[in-house]
C-alpha cells in the first residue's frame, strides 16, 4: 500500500474514473455532501465523487484499496448518525451514489423490482404503485433518502409494522466489495439456502463492508382499502391499551400505529406551513391507527369503525378523528412525518432513537422523563414513534430561551441518562438510525466483547485495510 | 494444537465435562445418531457427546479447538443433507444438543419465547399454544426435530407464505463459538440496529460456524380460525392460476398453498396407515389450501368458500373437499406431510429441493419431468411441496421394479438435469433444505468465485481451526 496519495493524485485518479465533472472539491459544491441536515456533523473531504455504474464504483474502490484512501459511500445524506459526512480531516473521499438511479426491473407477476443504489425512495414506492404493487418502506425522508442508504442503515420507518425493517424487504443484493470486486447476489427468490445469508452482513453495515450498488426488493399486493384515524389519548399506558384492541381486531391489517405527545403536535403546527390540528381542543397524547384492507376500502373503515367505538366506549380514546378522505389521510400522515424536522425550529434537540419491548413502553417513558427534566430543568421531552414496534424517538428539546450549544454540551449526560433506562429494560440504544459516528463510542459500552470482537472479525475479513467507513460504527 | 488426540483422550476429556454416562462410544448407542434416516448417509464417530447446558458445550469446544478435533453438532436428526451425521472416519465427535431442553421463558405480553437448541419443534408449538398465542413453523418432522437444527438450517415447512422461514421467527441467539467463548445474542426486540446483524450468519450455517444453544423467538396471535380445503385441478399452470385467486382475495390470510400431484397421494394411501383419498376419483394434481383468520371461524370459512366459488365457476377447480372438522383438516395435512416419508416404500428416491421465481413453476415441472424421464425411462418424477413460495421438492422415484442402487447411482446426473433448469429459470438448487455433505459440490458449481470466497473469510474469521463440521457446506 502506498502511504498517503497527495489529493492531486486522489482527484485525477477518480477524475480517469468517472470523468473530472463528476470530482466535486470546491466548498460550495461539495457543501451539500459534507453538511448532515441537522447540523450535527460537517466535514471537510478531499473530494466527491460522483460514478455512474457498479463498474466505476468497483474501480475507485481498486484505487483506494490500494493506496489506502477512505471512502464514505453516500446515499441521500439523510442519515441521523453521521456515517456519511466526511471527517474534518480532509483526507476522506465521499462517494455518492446519486448517479446509479435505474431501475433496472420491475416484474409484476413474481413482485420483486431491481433498483440501484441511488434511486429515491419514493421513486420506487411509484413504480411499484405503477405496477398495481406496493412497497412498504415509508419514512420522513422518503422523498430524498436513497435505497442504497436505506439498505445500508436497515431502515425502519412507519411501515415496519406490519412489513418488517428494510431487511424483510431485500431479496438480494449488488455489492463492490472493498477490493474493487464486484458480488452479484440480486436473487429474488423467497426461498434459498445455499451457504451464509451474505446479503444480510450488508443490511445495517452503514458502509462499512462494501458498497451497495443495487438491490432486489420485495414487492407486496397494494392494499385496495385504507382508513386512517387521529386519536386522542390520556397517557402512553392507554395508547397501549388501545394498540393491543387494534391488533387484536385488525391482526396483520394494522398497518401503522404512531405515538405522539402534545408539544410535537404544537411544534407542527407552529412551524411545519399548511398543517392544522385534527382535533378541537388540545389533548396529552395522539395516536396515529391506519388499517389496510387487501380486499376493500369498505372492510378498512368498517374494521376501523367498530373498533374505534368499542375503544370509546371502553373510555380509552378521548377524541378522535377518522380521516374522511385520502387526502385528510395524507394530511394526518404529514403532521407524524414532518415531527422530526420542526424540532429544528425550537433549539437544540438532544436524540435518542431507542426500542424496548413493547410492554415496556410506558414505563420508559415515565422514567426517562421524570430522570431528564430532573437533570436538566426545563428541558421538553419530545418522545414520538412506532409504538407498535416498541420504537420511540425519545427526543429532547431545550428549554425555551436557553442557549443552544450549552444545551447541547450535556448530549452525552442525557443520553447517558436515557440509555442507562433503556438497557435496564433490556432495550436497544438504537432502534433504526444505525451507530454511525453518533454512538460509536457507545456501542462498546452496550455490547459484550465478544460481540465487539465477531464484528471485528467480519470487518477485517471484508475490508482489512479498512478504507471502508473508517471510524463510522465499529 | 495438539495433533490427533486419541479416543482414548477424547473419550476421557469429554466424560470429564459431562459425565461418562453421556459419552456415547459402542455401535448401539451411537447408531441413531450417526444413521440418516432416508439411508443416505451413516458415520461412525469418536463418540457421541450429550452436554445438559451452554456451559458444558463451552468446555467441549474449548477442548475440540485446542486439539483439532471435529465436531458435527446435532439436533433432531431429522436434516436431509447429511450435515449432522459424522463421517466414516471415526474421528469426529458428534455434539447433540438433545438434553439443552427447557424452554427458559414465554413472554405472553411481549409475544416472544426463548428455548433452548434440544427443544423439539412441537413442544415450542404447544407452549405457544399454551400461551394463547402461534408458533407458525410447522413441517413433517416436527415431532422430533430441535429447534436449534431448525435455525441453523433456516428451516422452512409450510408456514413460510404468510410467516415467512426460520429465519423471519427469530430474534435473538446464544451461540458457543468455536473457540468456547459463549455470545449471548438473546434479544427480544423487532428493532435493532447496533451493529452487524450477526445472528443471521449463524441462521443457515449448518453447524460451520458455531453450537446455537439457545434462541428467542417471535410469537405471533393465535389464528382464531382456519379453513383448510383439499382440491384437484388440471395441472400446475391451473394451481399457479388458483394460488393467484386465493393470494388475491385472502392477502396475508392466505397461510398455505400445497401442491401435490396424484402419484404422491397415490404413495400416501399405498403407505401410510389409515389415511384415505379426500375425494372420491383420482385427479392429476391437488392443492392444498389454507386461510386462517385472526378474528373468527366464519371468517376463515366464509372466504374460503367464496373464493372456492369463483374459483369452480372459473372452472380452475375439478373438484375439492372443504374440510368439515377440524379432524378432517387435520387430515389432509397429515397426507402432505407424510408425503417424504413414503416415497422411502417405493424404492431409490433421487431428490431436489429447488426454488424457481413462482410464476416459472410450470414452466419448470414441464421440462425437468420430461428431461428426466427421457433420461431414465420408467423414473417417475413426484414433484411436490409450496408453490406459494415458489420452493418444490422435485422428488423422482425409481421405475417399478428397477434396482434401487442402479437407479441411485444415477444421482448426479439427473441432479444435473434438474438443477441445469433451475439454473437457466434464476433458481436455487437448495430452497430449504441446506448443503451439508449431499450440495457441497453443487455449491462451488453455481455460486460465483467472489460468494464462496465470502463465505470462506467468514468460516476463517469464526472458525480458525476449522473444528466445526467440516467438509459440511463449504
Amino acid at each position: 500500500m502506498n502511504d498517503n496519495p497527495t489529493q492531486q493524485t486522489i482527484v485525477s485518479t477518480l477524475s480517469a474514473i468517472v470523468g473530472e465533472t463528476h470530482v466535486l472539491t470546491s466548498p460550495e459544491e461539495t457543501r451539500p455532501y459534507c453538511v448532515e441536515w441537522r447540523d450535527l456533523y460537517f466535514g471537510v473531504p478531499a473530494a466527491v465523487v460522483r460514478p455512474a455504474s457498479s463498474e466505476e464504483v468497483a474501480a475507485i474502490l481498486r484505487f483506494a484499496n490500494e493506496t489506502g484512501v477512505s471512502i464514505v459511500p453516500q446515499g441521500g445524506n439523510t442519515g441521523l448518525v453521521g456515517a456519511q459526512v466526511p471527517d474534518e480531516s480532509g483526507r476522506e473521499v465521499v462517494l455518492t451514489l446519486e448517479r446509479l438511479k435505474a431501475i433496472r426491473d420491475v416484474d409484476r407477476e413474481g413482485a420483486t423490482l431491481v433498483a440501484e443504489a441511488g434511486v429515491v425512495l419514493e421513486e420506487i414506492q411509484k413504480a411499484a404503485s405503477e405496477a398495481g404493487l406496493f412497497f412498504p418502506l415509508s419514512l420522513g425522508a422518503q422523498g430524498s433518502c436513497r435505497i442504497g442508504g436505506n439498505i445500508a442503515t436497515n431502515a425502519g420507518g412507519t411501515g415496519v409494522l406490519a412489513y418488517g425493517n428494510t431487511r424483510d424487504l431485500v431479496l438480494g443484493l449488488e455489492v463492490v466489495m472493498a477490493d474493487g470486486t464486484i458480488w452479484n447476489g440480486l436473487r429474488r427468490l423467497r426461498k434459498d439456502n445455499t451457504g451464509y445469508d451474505l446479503k444480510q452482513l450488508f443490511i445495517g453495515s452503514e458502509g462499512t463492508l462494501g458498497v451497495i450498488t443495487a438491490a432486489s426488493l420485495r414487492l407486496f399486493p397494494a392494499p385496495k382499502g385504507r382508513a386512517v384515524a387521529f386519536l386522542a389519548v390520556e397517557d402512553p399506558q392507554t395508547a397501549l391499551t388501545l394498540f393491543r384492541r387494534f391488533s387484536q381486531t385488525a391482526g396483520s391489517a394494522l398497518t401503522g400505529f404512531e405515538l405522539m405527545p402534545r408539544l410535537g403536535i404544537d411544534f407542527v403546527l407552529r412551524h411545519q406551513e399548511g398543517t392544522r390540528d385534527p382535533l378541537e381542543t388540545p389533548y396529552p397524547w395522539y395516536c396515529l391507527v391506519e388499517i389496510s384492507s387487501g380486499r376493500s376500502e369498505a372492510e378498512a373503515s368498517e374494521l376501523m369503525e367498530t373498533t374505534l367505538e368499542a375503544a370509546f366506549e371502553a373510555e380509552e380514546v378521548l377524541d378522535g378523528a377518522p380521516a374522511a378522505s385520502l387526502a385528510q389521510a395524507a394530511e394526518f400522515w404529514h403532521i407524524r412525518h414532518t415531527m422530526s424536522e420542526v424540532q429544528k425550529k425550537e433549539g437544540g434537540s438532544i436524540k435518542h432513537d431507542v426500542s424496548v419491548p413493547v410492554a415496556k413502553i410506558p414505563e420508559f417513558l415515565r422514567r426517562a422523563s421524570a430522570a431528564v427534566t430532573e437533570a436538566v430543568p426545563g428541558a421538553r421531552p419530545l418522545p414520538f414513534g412506532h409504538l407498535g414496534d416498541g420504537n420511540i424517538h425519545y427526543n429532547v428539546s431545550q428549554p425555551v430561551g436557553a442557549d443552544r450549544d450549552e444545551f447541547l454540551a450535556r448530549w452525552d449526560e442525557v443520553n447517558k441518562i436515557v440509555h442507562g433506562i433503556v438497557g435496564e429494560l433490556s432495550g436497544s440504544i438504537s432502534a433504526e438510525h444505525g451507530i454511525g459516528r453518533l454512538k460509536r463510542k457507545l456501542l462498546v459500552e452496550v455490547k459484550s466483547e465478544i460481540e465487539i470482537d465477531l464484528m471485528r472479525r467480519i470487518k477485517n475479513a471484508f475490508d482489512p485495510n479498512g478504507i471502508m467507513n473508517p471510524g463510522r460504527m465499529l
